[in-house]
């Protein structure tokens, strides 16, 4: 119990080269103490973003600071107070933070800076621990504030989500399914199609991988898309522009696709219909919403108890794992939200 | 007075050909009678906008319907009602509406359709009237509604205007000044640059023939782009994304750059900008807000009774010069609006 296992990245990683347990040292560190005005977390599940992989190219991009040689890997996690001299934080509160992959680590719950500004109390902790830091977490969040926020679904609306097995996507599905709109989902593969269908609930799934985007959005969606939320980029993007409805919303969430290249790829081809169908792209941070996380949960939480937003969770099981579930993104082995439980 | 000269297509236009009078037979029709139902309009001036040329390629795009050959060239003008049998327009109003390139025209007031939704009547007729076509008419009412609506400034905003030496770019900067915000005009050419700073007095002025736009950006708007107003597209769209501020708006109201290639050119690359600065591109059609038309009338003639919005009008004498005027949109010789007193 008095031994905190890290992995330390012991190399960088290869353009296309997967992520995978060799990567790291697991490192056996003495437990952290706090200092004053500090608290002492266990890490209980972790959570992964797209993001997290450029960490480990060891250049730093415009958007991203690389994880250096020896440190510790950053990602996020939810875990419970375990000893705090912090006056706002007790033992046994639950947390949602920057973890970092390790089984303790010290948290300041400081708000000025980047990170630790994604500090969020766990108000109402459900079991298992992990769905924090997926439908009602911080996929959650990205869902309910880039699809409510920036799409402004009506009833009735026709809403398109790309990577739709993915794990907000498939929060935004179900929450636009909520709202009263029609849901098409976009997955590669037609077993993923098939989940959306069965588990998500979504209207018509697409398959890109299989079918022409352009013909099955004009099939699917005959009046245009009125809300189109983007994780992926590339020609997902042109194929939804061509196709956005009048005064159509598309909703950037991310650009998977293009990996956020610098100098970057060309972009959406079709953004003149932005003119001609009077529709707007607007992008979001899903951190700048902090102070209404509180208000989300709640709502994310009666929507789970009533059973109208179902968990996506996949579960990777224990610290050492957290390498494969972070590629787990990239390779698209699994549908839904990727947690490992520590 | 009876003879109803009308400039009529005689031949389609190559792509790169200027637009010339040769291009057009003048045809001298007898005066047309309204009907029931129907008014008498002499065309006093005519307006110009760059989708006009699109209309004498002969070939039907996406956006554009092309004038046929023998029709009347199609266009906005201002005129006097000079007889009427409907029962809202007497003899002496004045209206803005698509007259065509000829002395006389007929319309019906009726507001069903997409070209005859476009009329409007002139409440407090400025003299000269083409005023009604350029800083009181629709280039004021897409610089109005486009800047206000959807680029929502701020006093002290850095608001960024390409074409800015064009007609309604050239209003868009002094509604910006008005705003109280730091202005800074995009036109080719250092003669365009100084009249920008003279006339419309930007606070900076940028040559894209000359300027590394990207640098300039930097040095002249070192927190960013608060409002980009576009009107050309292309390169000037990308340096411009790349410049953003955060929770900077992008108002598309033109692509005169890509001339609306179809297929279409690669869009803007930095569009990943929409996520990192919370940023957002929407367009808008100045049709939109024909309701709303009289209101803005009224600011901008009170503006320019103020002295604090100046006619930038280049004023072409006669109908036959109907076709210079026009090409000298792409041509770039003039600054300002170009409009055609008959």
């Amino acid at each position: 119990m008095s031994v905190n296992r890290q992995l330390c990245l012991k190399r960088n990683i290869q353009q296309g080269e997967p992520v995978s347990l060799d990567l790291f040292e697991v490192r056996e560190a003495p437990l952290p103490e706090p200092a004053a005005g500090e608290f002492l977390v266990k890490t209980a599940a972790l959570g992964f973003s797209p993001a997290q992989r450029a960490y480990l190219m060891g250049t730093a991009s415009r958007f991203h600071a690389p994880v250096d040689l020896g440190e510790v890997m950053r990602g996020r996690g939810v875990g419970r107070v375990m000893a705090s001299r912090h006056p706002d934080f007790r033992e046994g509160d639950v947390v949602a933070c920057s973890t970092g992959w390790q089984d303790y680590s010290i948290q300041s719950g400081d708000v000025s800076g980047m990170l630790v500004k994604t500090l969020q109390r766990v108000s109402d902790p459900q079991q298992p621990l992990h769905l924090h830091l997926g439908i009602l977490g911080s996929s959650g969040f990205s869902a309910y504030f880039g699809f409510l926020d920036i799409g402004r679904p009506q009833a009735g609306d026709t809403v398109v989500v790309s990577a739709a097995a993915g794990g907000v996507g498939s929060i935004v599905c179900q929450i636009a399914r909520l709202k009263g709109c029609r849901v098409v989902g976009i997955a590669g593969g037609a077993e993923k199609c098939a989940w959306l269908k069965q588990v998500v609930g979504v209207d018509e799934a697409i398959d890109y991988k299989a079918d022409d985007l352009d013909q099955k959005f004009q099939e699917y969606c005959p009046s245009g898309i009125d809300v189109y939320f983007d994780n992926v980029g590339g020609d997902t993007l042109d194929a939804a522009m061509k196709n956005i409805a009048l005064r159509g919303r598309a909703v950037i969430c991310g650009m998977i696709s293009t990996e956020y290249h610098e100098p970057p790829l060309p972009g959406p081809r079709y953004y003149y219909n932005l003119i001609y169908k009077r529709a707007r792209m607007e992008g979001f941070f899903v951190w700048d919403y902090h102070e209404q996380f509180p208000a989300a949960e709640k709502e994310l939480i009666d929507w789970y108890k009533a059973g109208d937003l179902k968990p996506t969770e996949v579960v990777y099981q224990g610290l050492l794992s957290a390498p494969d579930a972070l590629q787990s993104l990239f390779s698209g082995a699994d549908c839904g939200i990727r947690v490992v439980d520590c």
